[in-house]
C-alpha cells in the first residue's frame, strides 16, 4: 500500500436481475465493475473493490460489504453523493466508513448471512416479480422448518455445491438456518462461516422438495451424507436470494455502521 | 349485452413504471390494453375492460378492480392461468369472479383507496427504486400528519387538480387521510369517493412542503380555499403511488374476494 492510502468499507444494496453476478464475466457486466467505475471517477484513480461474497447472476443484496484502498482524499459526503449520482438506479451505496489498513472485506469476514424469499400463493407476483421466487403449489412448511435444522452445524456440503465451485474444500459451518412464514412469504434466514457456489439455492431446492412431499428428512440427511450433487433436488431460482450481511471480528465490527440489514423491505428483513 | 353473456370482476396487480398509465395514449401502451389483449386471447373474442380508476403513468396497483362482459365460457382456473401466462411479468391477475350484469367497476364504485410510499433516508433505494418515492432530507412528520387531516371531509380540491383533469366538478369527499411511519417509510393512506387527476400526488406534494417547513397548516388551508392550482406546491413523483382498492355497495362487495390489499409488500400494505 502506498503512503497516505486509506482503506474504506462500503455497504451496498443492489438488485441483481440485470447483472451477471458480483464479478464481471467476459463481456457481461457485474455489480463490482459498475461500482468500481463510479468510485474510480470520484477518486480520479483506478479503484479495486473486494466484496465479502461473490453473488451469482440475479442474486440481490441488502447490505453487501466490500472494501477498497485509495490515496484520494474525499469526504464521506463526497463519496456517498458521488457514488449514488454515478451508479445506475439498481445499485446504491448505503454507507462508507474508513477502516484500518488490515481490514479485508472477504478474508476478514467470519460469517455471511443470506435470506431466501419465496412467495407461496396461486398467482404470480407483479410488484416484486424479480425480487421473490414464486411457488404456486402449497408447501408443508412445518416439514421444511424441521428439515432446515439438518443444515445447522459443520457438514460436508458437496451435495449442495455447484460443479463450477472453486472452493478448495466443501465443509462449512452453518450457525443458523431458520425458516418462517410472513403472510404468504416463506423466508429462509441462513448464516454460515462461508457458502459454496449455489449452496443457498441448492439447500432451498432441497427444502422445496421436502415441502412438496417428494423428500423426507431422513432422505435429505442421506443425500447430505452421500456428498453427491447428482442425488440432490434442483437449484432454486436466484430471484428470491438476498445477500443480507457479513460479520467481522469485534475490532472491525465495532467500526462498521449498525445499518439495518435492508431498508425494512417486506417488513421482515430486519 | 348479448344472451348468455357473463360479467366478471377482476383484481389486478401491476408495476406502472413501464406504462403510460391505465389507458392507452396514442402510441404508448397502457395496462388496460395489455390486459385486454390477454383476456381477448383467452375468450377468443374482443374483451373491453373497465377499471375502478384510471391511474397515471408510473403509478402502481395492488388491487385494481375492473370488469368485463363476455359470452365465452371459461373456468376460473382457465382465466387465471391463461391471463398470468399471457400477461407481461409486471402485470398479474390476482383473482376473477362472476358478477351480476349491472356491476360496473367504475360507476358502481363508492370509494377508492390509494397509498403513497416515501422512503425518507439520506441514500436512495436500489431494491425498490421505482416502487417508492425517495426523499433525501428529514421531514417534520408530526406536522405532516396534522396537515393531512385538513383533507378529510368534503372539499373543493381545485388547488390539487391537474390542468388536464376531465372531471366535471372538483368536489370530493375524503373519508380518511392517514400518514404514518414504518421504519424509514412514510405512508399516506387516503380514501375518497373519487379522486381528481393527479390529486393524491398533488396532496402529497403539499404535505412534503409542510414536512420541509415551507408551508404551515394555515397556509395549506388557505391554498385549499383559494381553489387555484398555481398556488400549491409541485406534484409528487408517481413512483410511490399505489392504487390499493375500490369499494362497492354491499350487494356487490359481498361477492368480491376478500383479497389482501397487496401481497404484504413492505409488511404495511394490509
Amino acid at each position: 500500500m502506498s503512503d497516505g492510502a486509506q482503506t474504506y468499507a462500503v455497504g451496498i444494496e443492489f438488485i441483481g436481475t440485470r447483472y451477471r453476478g458480483w464479478q464481471r464475466q467476459e463481456e457481461v457486466v457485474g455489480v463490482q465493475a459498475v461500482l468500481e467505475n463510479a468510485l474510480s471517477k470520484i477518486a480520479n484513480e483506478p479503484i479495486e473493490l473486494i466484496a465479502a461474497g461473490r453473488t451469482d447472476a440475479g442474486v440481490h443484496a441488502g447490505n453487501m460489504i466490500a472494501h477498497f484502498t485509495t490515496t484520494a482524499k474525499r469526504s464521506i459526503h463526497s463519496w456517498m453523493r458521488g457514488a449514488n449520482t454515478l451508479l445506475p438506479d439498481d445499485v446504491a451505496l448505503r454507507w462508507i466508513t474508513p477502516m484500518p489498513s488490515d481490514f479485508h472485506a472477504r478474508f476478514s469476514a467470519i460469517a455471511r448471512r443470506y435470506r431466501y424469499i419465496t412467495l407461496n400463493q396461486p398467482y404470480r407476483p407483479a410488484l416484486l416479480r424479480h425480487q421473490v421466487t414464486h411457488h404456486y403449489a402449497s408447501l408443508d412448511v412445518a416439514a421444511m422448518i424441521d428439515a432446515a435444522k439438518l443444515f445447522v452445524g459443520t457438514h460436508d456440503f458437496s451435495s449442495f455445491r455447484a460443479a463450477a465451485c472453486q472452493s478448495n474444500q466443501p465443509v462449512r459451518t452453518v450457525s443458523h438456518a431458520d425458516l418462517f412464514m410472513h403472510g404468504a412469504y416463506l423466508v429462509l434466514d441462513i448464516q454460515a462461516d462461508g457458502f459454496l457456489h449455489h449452496m443457498v439455492r441448492n439447500l432451498m431446492g432441497a427444502l422445496f422438495a421436502v415441502g412438496q412431499g417428494e423428500l423426507n428428512k431422513d432422505e435429505l440427511l442421506a443425500i447430505m451424507h452421500a456428498k453427491d450433487r447428482s442425488l440432490a433436488p434442483p437449484t432454486a431460482s436466484a430471484d428470491g436470494l438476498y445477500f443480507i450481511n457479513a460479520y467481522y471480528p469485534e475490532r472491525f465490527q465495532s467500526l462498521l455502521p449498525d445499518a439495518p440489514l435492508t431498508p425494512l423491505w417486506l417488513g421482515i428483513l430486519e
